[in-house]
């Protein structure tokens, strides 16, 4: 039975709301107290499923060293496309509910399903070059419309190319890593001169990343067939960002320490197969993209997104934005194809930021700048308190799934608690 | 006595007008036919000193593994600044004329000293993260004026913020590898739609590019002195420009495909330490920088550069241009400040592009674009030809070095010749 089949069951119990059901397997990085090496897993309702204690045991086959062994997906990730498969069809069939091997192992159980409550969950992926997009028309549209008053809000580019930069790799950092609010030269509108001190219109956005899992060559080009193929997974991210910074910093050459101090990925891998059953079209791209970017059959994933907000004083976190991937005029394929197609080569572990996603709705804008209009219209949260931009203590949520039939394959959540600037 | 001594000789013998003499020792990846496996190795006259041979010989020294073994130069440069500079202490002491040590063991100076022309030098190190700046006060005016007709040439932050961005890590190259033409999205004034297509206007830039040696933890800003011991050498580097991919794509994010295919960077890295003798004050800097750029006493090098291009049917190349790292208005020391002003973490690896080197003068402009005024004033080659920008079959070398009392501190030269379009 193909792992995606809804009526697969396992033997560990899992909630019908989990967000990680047999039909999911997302892949993290996590240890123990107990045995503090990171190792690699699988989320399966509440519990890790240890892989590389798997191995060990024999039930799990790898090629070469016990790539389960090591602290970052990046050589499981370097074996490629048929064994990713083959290795997710091997884990379901050991968790099914109908085979015994690991079921009726006692004691192998009690090494390889680790409460996730026990793990705690590591970057996981060595981030080899994080990229970041720009590619919701409604995101480029709000921002356009915020600072660019009185021409159009979409530059003559963005219905042609992914726009798109290079992000800073050393500061992609894993859910639930506290987010020092960063210093920067800053210099509002109408200062005379810039000064250096402290962000105070600091800003989350909502992003998926997507996981390259097979590289390519210096001077190559992609197919789309190449271009998918190469996608391994998708994460939760939030490309932490520092507007004032970025505002006085970003002509002529794009955003820098604006968004170099923090970008916060989901600890848990979701695979493109995983994903496969919710493929929906996209909107419509006028005018055609041109042929290296040309898709064909749906491109885009119906993944429902939403964020919280928590204020150091808020009982319970706030819902201020739910939207869906599934808005994305540039597929991440797209996005793909564009990266390589200067021949820059793409290499296993580069991490894509989607750029933030906005949708058509007026609760569906994915950063503070849309949902504030730059601070002068500040969200009022529940409590009283309200936010243009984000306040010390304040921790923002972001979570994603896809649904069908009562089976819901999500990603869990990526957290980030902003902390006083040192 | 000090390894930059200007009285020191080598019983190696060096012609006077080498990049490499004994107070030079530049370090590099190298590997022979007869034997394989990269590794580390300083250049001296035409010879490479192989440091792997040294330490399995016991003549030099080095903490757990033999680093110098390893094929690139990151796990040397992880070790600090005490080990980097007591290390060249050990190698200039080895070479010297009147030590025997190596002088007179003709076993291990056949195995350890192998002629330039018998290695093949590779990239010598793995490129952590790179970073481009656009330092150069003459060159941001030189391109502010070529695109921005009507205002003033230099955009208002460039004199408070080193200005950069972070360019793609996976497409830095040594010396020698083959340029391909991109492809790319192309849309010139006066056309109705982009199209897809080869770049018409590929161009170099000169550059010097800083070798981070130690990192930084994620949150932490740094000192001046922090910086400066930070870094551990410099390179050449040629940020190779598709001018047409760039000018349609750079808006509002940043040259992103346009600069992505290729960045090539000399294989010798010439140390810090071997450049403090060439310490000079850099340009005064008005308005004068915020305090987290200050900078006490001396902070640029008196450091000479020359490009020479040569097409596929010179006899011999033509210099086009001749300029002095000098002229950069932003140090390296300060754009290390500006890098991690945010808190962005560094890591042993980075390397930072000083952006293109241009000066005051006529011919000490660092790139075609510049030189043929955007291709509307084309360079006249000697042979008869010209040129608005790079054809299928240039070569384009950079070559740098400083001069002291007949004593000259090379980086040899970083090359790459075009090739046509896929």
């Amino acid at each position: 039975m193909h792992p995606n089949d809804l009526s697969l069951r396992s033997f560990v119990a899992v909630d019908p709301r989990s967000d990680f059901p047999i039909q999911n397997l997302p892949y993290g990085v996590f240890s123990t107290a107990s045995q503090p090496a990171p190792r690699i897993g699988v989320a399966i309702g509440e519990y890790v499923l240890d892989l590389a204690a798997l191995a060990s045991a024999g039930l799990l086959e790898v090629a070469g060293d016990n790539v389960f062994a090591q602290g970052a997906i990046n050589g499981f990730m370097a074996l490629g496309l048929q064994t990713w498969s083959a290795t997710r069809a091997r884990i379901s069939e050991l968790l099914r509910h109908d085979n015994a091997e690991l079921r009726d192992d006692a004691a192998l159980r009690a090494r390889a399903l680790v409460p996730l409550h026990e793990a705690t969950l590591h970057l996981p992926l060595t981030v080899a070059g994080f990229t970041d997009f720009y590619s919701s028309k409604e995101h480029a549209s709000n921002v356009g419309a915020l600072f660019r008053d009185n021409a159009d809000p979409l530059l003559p580019n963005w219905l042609h190319i992914p726009i798109g930069y290079n992000g800073r790799a050393s500061t992609v950092v894993v859910s639930g890593t506290a987010i020092r609010r960063p210093h920067g030269q800053l210099k509002e509108p109408g200062e005379a001169a810039p000064r250096f001190a402290q962000s105070l219109r600091l800003d989350f956005e909502l992003e998926i990343g997507v996981v390259i899992g097979q590289g390519s060559a210096i001077g190559e080009r992609l197919t789309e067939p190449q271009a998918e193929a190469m996608i391994f997974g998708f994460v939760l991210l939030n490309d932490w960002s520092a507007r004032d910074i970025q505002q006085w910093e970003y002509v002529p050459l794009g955003p820098f320490q604006g968004k170099a101090f923090a970008t916060s990925i989901s600890p848990w891998i979701v695979t493109r197969e995983a994903l496969e059953p919710f493929r929906v079209a996209g909107p419509a791209q006028h005018p055609p993209p041109l042929d290296y970017l040309a898709q064909a059959g749906p491109n885009n994933y119906d993944l429902a997104l939403e964020v919280e907000l928590r204020s150091a004083t808020m009982p319970a976190p706030a819902t201020i934005c739910a939207t869906n991937f599934k808005f994305m005029y540039w597929s991440s394929v797209q996005q793909l194809l564009h990266h390589a197609s200067s021949g820059c080569a793409m290499n296993v572990g580069d991490l894509l930021g989607s750029g933030t996603v906005s949708g058509p709705g007026p609760g569906q804008r994915g950063s503070l700048l849309e949902i504030s209009a730059n601070g002068a219209a500040p969200l009022a949260l529940p409590g009283g308190e309200s936010r243009g931009f984000l306040e010390d203590g304040d921790s923002v949520s972001l979570r994603g799934w896809c649904e069908r039939d009562g089976i819901r394959i999500g990603f869990g959540a990526v957290e980030g608690t902003v902390r006083a600037a040192k």
